[in-house]
Order: structure tokens, then C-alpha cells, then sequence
């Protein structure tokens, strides 16, 4: 199988000719190697072990989402986003496991891979763990444990899944919403990433996205995108007389945690997408990924603070936590630039565009709860572009790869939400809308202790 | 010493003898090697790195539990779960220091270790640390620090305390508490520990429990029981018509933290459990172990969730959450199986079963606070016998297994609670579980600026 | 560049000599070699992978901190707590790599480091990184990737901004405090840091600091207590009559959220402070250090416990979570003590000081939030002096190390505190103190769907 085939093998055949010249050297006695190289199999538990514990760092990217997305709604609504949340993660790590994997990454052709079902262990390592020690050399040949690679790559396709529920929370359908996330996570998401990181046309035309300011972000914004424009607004969030109802979150600690938690994950996210670990050239240019993605995100914080005040007209708190992961989002797609102070400018253009878009989509009367759309997708496209000032990104490539993904996933999102909606309708009642999901579908309130002020008054 | 001693041998000798093969081959000119193995200092770096990144991430299990244990109470307790939880992790860590580790681990009998005290680094490594380098090699041949060992095993001891609380929560005293924990992790869990992990005879008779599916969450669930038999039900959970008082969490978001926190530490947990990662071998193993983990899991939450509705009349959010730590548990016993399928069956089962031992124990009158008995005891269980339907293990030997521990561990700590209740009372008076224990044990709300609903009716 | 000189450059030397003899070895066919010890290349990577995974928990511990503090404080003011740690977060993120970390250890002399603006990778990882494979030697050579250095570094000094945060709750301007952040973490930290970790005039001494119980929390310490008593106590903290307004969080699980987040980000703050783990020497003795911050830490938590009722008057729950943060800071200053009792005994003492310092300060009226002075300075300056006790530490240049220290960041941040006060003013206005800084500042509640309680009255 091939998998984000650039880097992957450039930086691989670089270690091998090293080695073999280290190898040669001892055997004939030469004295002139200034140090010796990670050997093969060294090199293999590295590059597990970083996608295991990069890996495990993303999934915690999980809980990010669900504390950002429930301290932004309303306290009636807070115990579905939990469930949602939950229920998402699970869905993508089964439907990956199911087929979603191989559709990405197993025999991909120009647009698409494998139709088999499941995913396992090579036939090399089953025959190693099953005590065919001879079956080492062709294992460590393969450069990482086969499922060390599953496991990094299915926490990736969760956090898209995450990307749609926020935009869409306090009025869809839970159980609809699992059908879409099902839909995404098998077939919409391993298609974009057949055509980029598992070596499609996108691929071999050239097109750069590093840890997937696009293929991830791009493709979860997109989704959320169509599925807000289907399911419309909240009852009353765009009132008659053109103005906007304010919906501030009910918990700002739990949103200020999911962002620090997104932030902690980023690391894993950006870091592991290095996808190996096996030479000082590998582990330089993942360093350099960490600084990058650290001082975009601190670029993003203050730059959406510092503008805020300009174009929201008050120093706004939510300018500044989507700021930290418009600045994330931004550098994703290219933070193995070299020139650290361009990844600070990167995030400080995200922090600004986000804090633009937040308010341009509520003049378009879109209704993005989280935000998710202006941070994920607009940071997204703009770091995808911006591959090109630093990390040299061709212009016309990228452009193509954002609008042919853009279309690819918009469109089919679009027809899936409506398809859903017929079936199983989208989006609850009004009545539900207003008592709140967690009491009218879960009967659970969040917070059942604790007095809520009176309802707020819902024009309709 | 000796610990965990199945696999740790098994694993290393395949890897020195490919080692001496491969020096044999540098140092004679041999060409015919494809691939150069890990050196055994490096082996050694991997192991103890392994050990202390999966270590801190299974600490985090702690903060785990005392989420879910918080957001599952009433607010008028929330206090005291947060302390006593931050003290068991306290005291268990210094009781495993004081004598634990030994008992379990040091010079292993059939049945129990050392009584000596304290424990610590190797004389070698004393040595290397002093500054003697020649001690390197007897340092490297022991294949892991032995502290870092100490560390992974520390915080599994941690984690059977911490199943305890969350059972007993809302009329348990502290400080009698704090007495069982350092009972449980100063001798009943070591000498668990000691049969198995530890070497002794149930290790001898072939007993396999990757992770802990019974060592560790059989041991914690059975004391767990056995403590709320002594303690008996929260005042009027079990109404004298026969019908169940609903306990809905406080915070169902805490709840929700919690699980996610726990499921990321369970990478830990089960991949730690790898023990080492010094070869192509034990990284395709623990690549394995990750995925397992996360698939269980997975299934669990989804089938909890399905299951829910026809098992408790209604979408249940805290099955689904509770299905998640089933799976988990299910998995752990043997969760380096190789046909990933087979972990989805497993996670899904427990899911099942965890969703109807809820049902079962409140009709049998059992008030578990946070489901701890279904969860870990009765998925344990599951998770050891299904041990033998894809990895290999022996139904009867699986059955001893349980039996011997959950006697062992259900005789003792039943004795250790009634001991405790004659010296100290393990139960707060009806006052102080009417009040709350934050008011009555520790003067101190857990939300002071937050009007609470009037106190619910309590039967007497 | 130079940087925590003492113990890198000595593990650093003894690893060298080893691998010389042991490929001297393997050249002439010496079979007396009992091992293989890590190739240069596989050392790099390990050190540059510590530091990338310990720092990224470290960072971790920003949340803790925000955590701790916002559920310290009234609701009232935790919307301005959470943007307050996300942009001092960001700020020292981006000063340190404007110009602090080039202060700390680019080019020390006795006193300060180099002015020069912005840091980056070497010329040799740049002509790596550009396909220069011939650099690798000397990028191997330099033991550990550039920026891995600079990011583990970084959430230091973050971690040093985050401690004078808290102290100041509740009536610091957040702009102000930004502005002090800045150059408490451009400027002041690093001075600090250059005189000891970066080859200073201090480290020349043999003052021993491993972790930074003096050069992180003290600092933080000193710049807290000079912030406080610019800042004065809150309205109504202390009453005309002596006596002493009890002001409880107000979210005591978030408080202890905190502390769990902090205990284990230590890990990587004091683990990853081994700063090198190329060897089974590094790998045992970082080993030792994570053993030592737990029981550190657990004999704190016990020991507050335990005395609270004798100091406090009670069981107190805030003496508890801070004897964690008293043990961890006690013993940050020397945590590769091989004696594990000792960590016991310091931990225990500092959980002793940190409970005795809280009454102390509330009677000299000085009004520390989160109780960062008895947690960081006192068993700052404790863990520092206990480095005599079982690490070898010379008690008399401990002592100039502390009143150096000392003096410099106490005096500097008062001056700091007091130009910003003239030019900015430092405090809120009363009826902003009385409304809380998230409606008069922000605009934006905390909690704004639970109803609070009716304003306390304020004393003034």
C-alpha cells in the first residue's frame, strides 16, 4: 500500500543509502564515518512508536471537540453534543476499519483504492508474531508496523467527522447525524485522501498538504458547510428584522479547555505527520514541525485578540480561541517550513481570516455554532495557498486540489444530508428545538442541578 | 525480579539471539544479513521510554476516574470524590513504594514475594549512576530501568483503587476509605499480582491476562463489591415499593471528560503492557494492542448504545458511556490478537453485558454508583474468558483464574471493609449523607456560587 | 549554544568514550564487548523525541494551570482567567522566540546571552533538510534537533508566566498583565535562565537546579509576589477588623482537573529535564526522576492532608491539592536522587511549608489567589536547599543562587509592575472588581445560563 507517498519516501531512500555505506564502512574497516546510523530495525520501533504516541495524541484531539462544542451551546443541548461526540469517534474508527482504510491507501489507482472489507496485519507479520523470526527482514523492510500506520491514520478521519458536528449542533438529528458521519468516514473522506496522501491524481500532480489543511480541515469544513446550509439555522439565531440573536456558550471554561486540549493533539496531528523517525534528518524536520505549529497557533491567539476589537468592536474572547485553531489549521498544510518567523505570519493571517469569516457568515445568515466553518475550512483553503510563499507549493496545483476537493466533498455532502433528510429527516421538531435535545431525545439534562434561567424567547 | 513473565522472555530471547547472529555477521564480513537488528543498549532506551510515556498516560486514568465519578454524583458530594480520589492515587503510589512492588514482584514464590520494605534502583545501575561505566553492560542486560518498571506498575495499582471509589461514592467515610485503598494496594492486589504477573502459580499453570481484565479490574471490581455489600445502598435508592430512585450525574459533561480521558489512557494501559518495545516483533505487537484497544472500545459504545434501547426502554447516554469502558475492559485481557474482527466481537459483547449488569444489579438491589461492578468486574470476566477464543487461551485454566482471584479478593476485602466499619464505620451518618459530605466531612461546596434544586425527597 | 550545561555535557562525554570502544570493537574484532551500545545517530533521535514528547505534556500543564485557576476564582471572573492563560501562553511563546531563548543560552557570558532577534535551526540541519546529506554527521554531532531543544525550553518559560497568573486573579487588568508577561519572558526569565541552565556565572559556581524548583518556580514566585503586593489584595479580601473573607472556588472539580493536569505534565517537565536519552545511564536515571516527582507529590497531597486539621482547623481540601503542587515543585530542584525515600521526605516537607505559608501569608494580608507564593516560592526555595540533603548540592551556593534570584526577579518585576501601573494602571476599577471582569471587560459570562448568587458584600 502507499501512503502519503512524498515525503514518506524521499526521506526513506535518503537513510538507506547512509546505511549502506555505514555497513560497508565497518565491514572494510574504514575509519572515515564520522557516526554511525540507525539501523534498520531501530529504525522501524521508531516510526511505530511515533505514530503510537502521536497517534494517541490525536485521538485525544476527540475530547477537544466535544468540550469546545459543549460549552458552546446551550446547557439543554449539552448532554446530545457528548453522546454525538462519543458516538462520532466510534462510528469513524469502526467504518475506517470496515472499509475506509483500504479505499485510501490499498491499490489506489488515479481516484480511488480498494473495495475489500477490514484491515490487518501484513502477511509478513503475521507469519513474525506467529514465531517465523525469518519473517523479521521483510517486516522491518516495510519501514513501520502495519497498524501503528491504521491507528494514526484513523484518528485523522475522526477529526473530520468532529469538524461537522460542532457546525451543526443544537437542532440536528443525532441519529441522522451517525448515518452522515458513517458516510464520511467510509467513503467521502478515503476518496480525498486516495487522490492525495494514498497517491492518486492529486498526488502526482504535485499537491501539498502536509498534515491536511485541506484533505482533513477542507474536508470536514466543506461537510459542515453543506450539512448547515440543509439543516438551516437554530429557531431565532437570524431574527426577521435582519439582526442576530446572540447565543452565547454556557460554559467558556469547558470551550477555553477544548482548545488547549486541540492544541496539545496538534502536536501528534502535525508532529506524527512527519510519519517517520528513523534518521536526524527526520527528527530535525519534525522539530520543526512542533516550533511551527506552537507559533502559529500563538500568532493565531493574539492576532484574532488584537483584531477583534477592530471588527467585532470589543476584545473578544472567542475571536481569541478560535484564533488558536485558525492559526493550527493554517500552518497544517506546510509546518516543515524552515523559516520559523513565516509560520508565525501564516497563523497571524489565519487568526485575522477567521475572525473575518466569523462575522461574514453571520451577515450571510449561516449558522455555525462553533465556528467551524470560518476556522477549519476558510484557515484551510488559506493554508493550503500558503504553502506556496514558504515551503514551495505550486499556486495553480494547490489551487486545483482545494477546488477539486472542495467540490468533490461539498457536492456529495450535499446530496447525502438531503438523501438523509428524506429517509430519516435531519433536523428535530421545533418543539424539541426548544425544550433542548438532551430532555427531549435523551431524556438527561446536562446539569440537572443546577437552576437554568428562564427560557430565552424564540421568534419564529 | 520477575514480572509479567510470559511474554517479557518469550519477546527477548528471540531478540538476542538475532542480535548475536547479527554482530557475529558484521565482525566476520558475512553480507548475507538484509537488515541490521536493534543494539542492546538502544533495546534498552526503547523499553524503559516505552514504559514511561505509556506509564504517565495510564496516571491520567486517574483524573479519568475522578471525572467520571464527580460528574456522576450528586453536586452536594463532588468535593469529597475529588479528594478522596486525589488521595488514592497518592496512597497507592506509596503504600506500591512501601511494600507493594516486593510482595508482587520480588523473589515471587508460588503464592507471595518479599516482605522487605522500599524498593529501588539495581546495585548496577546504582553503580553507573555513580559513575562506574563498566557497569553498563549489566545494566543493559537487565533489557529496562528498573524504576521505569516500578513507574508502569505503580500506576495499574492506582487504577484497581480507583474502581473502588467510584462504587462507594456519596455515603463512603474518607478517611475509612483511605484505609481500604492502602489495604488493597499495600497486599491484596500485590499478592494478585504475585500469582500471575509476579510468576506464581497461576502464571505456572498458564493463566493469560495481557493487560489485566481480571489482575486489575476483576481485583478493583471484586473490592469494589464486596465494599458496597458493607456499605450497602445510598438512603433511598431502593424505595420500599420495590422501585429504583433515579441518580441522574450532576454533570454529564464531566462524566463524558472522563471517559474520554480514560479511553486515551487505555492506550497506555494495553500498549504499555507490551512491556517492551525493543524489536520489529513487540512494535508490530503493540501496533496491534493499540488497535484492538480502540476497536473494542468502539464497539462497545455503539452496541451499548443500540442494545440501550431495547434493553432500558430508551437511548441511553450512560450505557453508551459506560459501553465504552466495557469495551475497553473486554479487550484487555488479549488485546494482541491478530484478527482485529475478533476485538469488534469482543467490544461489542461487553458492551451487552455491561448494559444488562446495570439492569441486574439494581434489581438485585446493588447500588453501584457509576456502574463500577458492570463495567469492570463483569466485562473483566468476559474479557479473560474470551482469552480463549482468539488468543489462544485455556478455558479452564481462565476459569481457575477468576474464581481464585475473585475469591481471594471478595473474601479479603470483604473482611477488610467489616474490619474498618467495626474500628472506624465505613459509613457517614444519615445526617451527613443528607447534607452532603462536602458540607458535613469538608466545609467546602463543590460549585458554592451555583443554586442548587431544593434537596430531593429521601425515604427512609 | 550552551544549554543546562552540568549534566548534559557529563552524560554527554561518558556516552562518547563508550561508543568509541565499542566501534574500535567491532572493527578489530574484539569479541569482549558484552553489548552494543546506541549509535550516534539513533542517540539523536532518542534526545530529540524526549524532548519533543515531554515537552508537548509540559504544555499540557498550561491547561492545568488555566483549569486550577478558573475554578479558583468567582464565576464572576473566569471567562478573563481563560483568555488570560491562552494569551500568556501565546506571549511567551512568541517572545521567547523573538529574543528570550537567545538570551538564555545563544553565546553566554558570566551574565546574559546574545541580543540577536529570532532563532532557528543550525546551518547544518538547514543544509540537511535543503538534501545535503553529507551534514548529517555534523548535525549528529550536536546531539539533538535544534528546535526540539527550543521547544522544550519554551513551555518552561510558559510555565513561569502561568504561576504569577493566578496569584493575581481577579483584579489585574488583563492587558497590563499581558505587558508584564512579555517581559517577564522575554527579558527577566531569561536572565535568570543565562546565569544558570545557559552557563552563567551560577552554573560556574556548581549551583544545581535540574529541573528549575528555583529557576521556573521561583521565579514565577518572586514575580507573583511582587505582582500581589503592587496590586494590593481584592476588595473586601481582609476586613477592617482583622479578620479574613473566606473566598472558596467556585468550581472545586476544576480545581482539581488542574491539579491531575499539572501532576502529570511534571512528568514531562522534570523528566524530560534528564535532557538526553541516549543511553541506558540517561534512560535509568530519567527512570529515577519520574519515580521521585510521584512520590514526591503523594507525600505531599498526604502530608497537607494529614496536617490541615492541626494548621487549618479542619480537613482541607485546597491544603491537599496544593501539598501536589508543593510536593512537585519541592522536588523539581533535584528529582535524580537514587535514594527514593528521600523524594518522600522533601515532598512531605513541602507539603508541610506549603500549608504553614498559606495561614502565614493570609496573616501578613497578602492576597494570593491560587496560593502560588506557598506553592512555588516557599517550596521553590525548599526543593532548592534539599538538593544538599540527597543530591549533593552545596548548601552556600544553593543560598546565592535563591537570594540571586531572588533579588533580581523580585526587584525587576516590581519595577516592571509599577512602570506598567503608571503607565497603564495595573488594577480594575472597583465597580469593575465588584461587577466581575467578564461583564466589564469581556462582555461575556462564564456561566451565564446558571444563576448565581446574590453579590457578597464588600467591605470597603
Amino acid at each position: 500500500m502507499i501512503r502519503r507517498v512524498g515525503h514518506l519516501f524521499s526521506d526513506r531512500s535518503g537513510i538507506s543509502i547512509t546505511r549502506a555505506l555505514l555497513i560497508l564502512g565497518l565491514l572494510f574497516g574504514g575509519a572515515s564515518f564520522a557516526y554511525a546510523a540507525v539501523d534498520e530495525e531501530t529504525l522501524f520501533v521508531f516510526n511505530t512508536f511515533s505514530f503510537l504516541v502521536w497517534g494517541a495524541l490525536v485521538m485525544w484531539m476527540a475530547a477537544g471537540f466535544t468540550m469546545l462544542e459543549a460549552g458552546s451551546v446551550r446547557t439543554k443541548n449539552a448532554s446530545v453534543i457528548c453522546l454525538k461526540n462519543l458516538g462520532l469517534y466510534s462510528i469513524a474508527g469502526l467504518a475506517y476499519y470496515l472499509i475506509g482504510y483500504n479505499l485510501m491507501y490499498v491499490d489506489v489507482g488515479g481516484f480511488i483504492g480498494s473495495f475489500k472489507l477490514l484491515y490487518g496485519p501484513s502477511a509478513d507479520e503475521l507469519a513474525l508474531i506467529g514465531g517465523d523470526a525469518a519473517a523479521t527482514a521483510a517486516v522491518v523492510e516495510s519501514g513501520y508496523a502495519v497498524m501503528s500506520d491504521w491507528f494514526f491514520q484513523m484518528v485523522f478521519v475522526a477529526t473530520a467527522a468532529s469538524i461537522v458536528s460542532g457546525a451543526l449542533a443544537e437542532r440536528v438529528k443525532m441519529w441522522s447525524f451517525f448515518v452522515f458521519t458513517a458516510i464520511l468516514t467510509a467513503i467521502i473522506y478515503p476518496v480525498v485522501g486516495a487522490w492525495t496522501w494514498g497517491g492518486g491524481w492529486l498526488a502526482g500532480m504535485g499537491f501539498q498538504d502536509f498534515a491536511g489543511s485541506t484533505i482533513v480541515h477542507g474536508t470536514g469544513g466543506w461537510a459542515a458547510l453543506a450539512g448547515v446550509l440543509v439543516v438551516g439555522p437554530r429557531l431565532g439565531k437570524f431574527r426577521k428584522d435582519g439582526s442576530v440573536h446572540a447565543t452565547p456558550p454556557s460554559n467558556v471554561v469547558l470551550v477555553t479547555l477544548g482548545v488547549f486540549i486541540l492544541w496539545l493533539g496538534w502536536f501528534g496531528f502535525n508532529g506524527g505527520s512527519q510519519l517517520v523517525l528513523g534518521s536526524a534528518l527526520d527528527a530535525v524536520a519534525m522539530s520543526n514541525v512542533m516550533v511551527n505549529t506552537n507559533l502559529a497557533a500563538a500568532a493565531g491567539v493574539i492576532t484574532a485578540l488584537a483584531c477583534s476589537r477592530w471588527i467585532l468592536g470589543r476584545t473578544d474572547m472567542f475571536a481569541a480561541l478560535n484564533g488558536a485553531i485558525a492559526g493550527l489549521v493554517s500552518i497544517t498544510a506546510g509546518p516543515d517550513i524552515t523559516q520559523h518567523l513565516w509560520s508565525v505570519i501564516i497563523g497571524a493571517v489565519g487568526g485575522l481570516l477567521c475572525t473575518l469569516s466569523i462575522k461574514a457568515l453571520e451577515k450571510m445568515k449561516i449558522d455555525d455554532v462553533v465556528g467551524a466553518v470560518p476556522a477549519h475550512l476558510i484557515c484551510g483553503i488559506w493554508g493550503t495557498l500558503a504553502v506556496c510563499i514558504a515551503a514551495g507549493g505550486n499556486f495553480g496545483v494547490q489551487l486545483i486540489g482545494i477546488l477539486a476537493v472542495g467540490a468533490f466533498v461539498f457536492v456529495l455532502s450535499f446530496l447525502a444530508w438531503k438523501l438523509i433528510d428524506v429517509l430519516l429527516t435531519v433536523r428535530v421538531t421545533k418543539n424539541v428545538e426548544r425544550m433542548g435535545q438532551d430532555t427531549a431525545e435523551l431524556k438527561i439534562d446536562a446539569y440537572p442541578e443546577f437552576v437554568l434561567m428562564p427560557e430565552e424567547d424564540i421568534e419564529e
